[in-house]
């Protein structure tokens, strides 16, 4: 949320005191804004028009972040599109389709962003995907002189032929560097983006890099997507948790296309997803992951680690030697 | 350890009900053993040869673990070698040099491992680094019809042009699945270590992957080694740790050597070593580390993850436009 909102939003919390909230969206900023909320004592309220939260990973990811909402007594209305706000009695009420009323003190809109590309339009800058401004891989717009970086420009992603719009602060800060660095001259150039991204949502972290099954067959791949469920340590070992992990990779050529990953804030779910991403940006194959040396002791993982485990389980289902559509590994001795 | 001395341990312990415990070798065993004894209630003397605690990191890290283990209670020595154990009193008496004596219920030596290959070598199999087994990476003997693998065998290296011998379990699982495969007629290799080692020393966690600095220099590189202190995430959202990294990378190419990591055991550190052992097995220039598309949220990381301040402050260090030794970042807004 750009700050002068999360101001407004604080100002309006200590002024009015408002006791219920409605959050209009269940993407990254409103179940970080349900957590906010819920430590000062609103009772929280989120509306979200896909089947489940957190519609940027799989279903069966967004269960379970539905579960954990409710565990922390926020409710959540999925599959309900608002279509209005109106004064009531004493505060608002949102109301919506099918049947969705609620009354609220406080509504919070947060439902996505758009670039903010009218001034560079304006000035005869090119727009891109998504109406973003079209840049090249040294942030160059199609206008001498102009550089542009951030969430108003469209990003090259490494995994996709075009460019799209995926707004992320990581990628911010490189494209920032890059476009300042060619401004003095310099001959910087944009690595391209994997789309990698991590939220907290109370005691879950919720991860996920490179491309979903959709995506992916959008862009011309031959996914498949396979989950499975992993200890993030040996399980003899006290605090052990259990991970959620959904691999997609090319069934014809091997390669790791995407993975998403949840789990307790507590299991490296955030660390863990950027070996992925590491893995990704080397364009390895999901069979690959097995040869990598990663780190083991039993407090912190295994000896193959979940994201191995996880990468085995793939291998097996394509090999078919493993016909249910998810397994799931208890890590042993 | 082997599971049999685990359970001898604790059988001593319950028959004999030791108050005094003196470990000979402050490394990954002697460490972990401290921590166990402790939770026990046994006052613990840990005694190490080299000037710090687990001297398979850098001295500037071993002496944080020492801090650490001042802070849990535990008596480090550094600097004394063990000559005898001899009755003594009620117990026993540990005696080294320089004037070292100490009295004990009981004395663990953990001083390392050396590769049981004699039945192997009787029978004509070849030796190789350190009397290990010499195995190519088929995990093949010099024998027809026999293979070997785990910590009786030597170590094939990503990043050394000969074998070492480097016993991990991590290792050990890889070449034990290549080993059968290839016994059961397949066509698996060994993609090779890079020496990617973790463990808990009470409230810190210890890592490191790849070459430290005499390691690379002895290999032929031209290594240059640069410290850094990190924020684990950003400082401004609760639990911030400081991490502290070291990168080791080659002068004249840039690539990629190595890197070290201590911090809290809740700051994520084995799967932060992970982003640099994924980076390594791809050969990847510590410049190059920026280009990765990471995950962050401010509770678990930061735009930059620490492991690209990191390497930032290598790249400016080796550009010369930095000239301390060490610098220190604050995750800043």
């Amino acid at each position: 949320m750009p700050a002068a909102d999360v101001f407004a939003v604080q100002q309006a919390i200590a002024a009015r005191r408002p006791r219920r909230a409605v959050i209009v969206g269940g993407g990254y900023i409103g179940l970080e804004m349900a957590e906010a909320f819920t430590s000062r004592e609103l009772e929280v309220t989120v509306v979200e028009q896909a089947p489940a939260a957190m519609p940027t990973v799989d279903p069966e990811l967004g269960q379970l972040i539905g579960r954990e909402l409710a565990g922390q007594a926020v409710r959540l209305a999925t599959e309900v599109t608002v279509r209005a706000i109106h004064p009531h009695a004493t505060g608002l009420r949102v109301v919506g389709d099918p049947g969705f009323a609620e009354p609220a003190d406080l509504v919070l809109v947060v439902v996505g962003v758009r670039p903010d590309s009218g001034l560079a339009a304006a000035a005869g800058v090119e727009l891109g995907a998504r109406h973003a401004i079209a840049v090249d891989r040294q942030m160059r717009t199609n206008l001498p002189g102009i550089w542009a970086a951030g969430d108003c420009v469209h990003t090259h992603h490494r995994l996709l032929p075009a460019p799209t719009y995926l707004p992320l602060g990581t990628t911010a800060h490189k494209q920032g560097r890059i476009a300042g660095d060619n401004a003095l001259g310099g001959q910087a150039s944009f690595a391209g983006s994997i789309g990698t991204q991590v939220v907290k949502v109370f005691d879950l972290a919720v991860a996920r890099t490179g491309l979903r099954d959709a995506e992916a067959a959008a862009a011309g791949y031959d996914p498949v997507t396979v989950g499975t469920v992993e200890f993030d340590h040996k399980a003899y070992y006290p605090g052990a948790h259990r991970l959620r992990l959904r691999i997609t990779g090319d069934r014809t050529s091997g390669q790791l296309l995407g993975a998403q990953l949840v789990g307790d804030r507590r299991a490296q779910v955030a660390k863990r997803i950027d070996i992925f991403a590491t893995a990704l940006f080397h364009r390895m194959s999901v069979e690959g992951l097995s040869d990598l040396d990663l780190s083991y002791t039993p407090p912190f993982g295994s000896p193959w680690d979940a994201v191995q485990m996880a990468a085995q389980t793939w291998m097996r289902q394509i090999q078919g030697d493993q016909p249910t559509q998810a397994a799931s590994h208890e890590a042993g001795s």
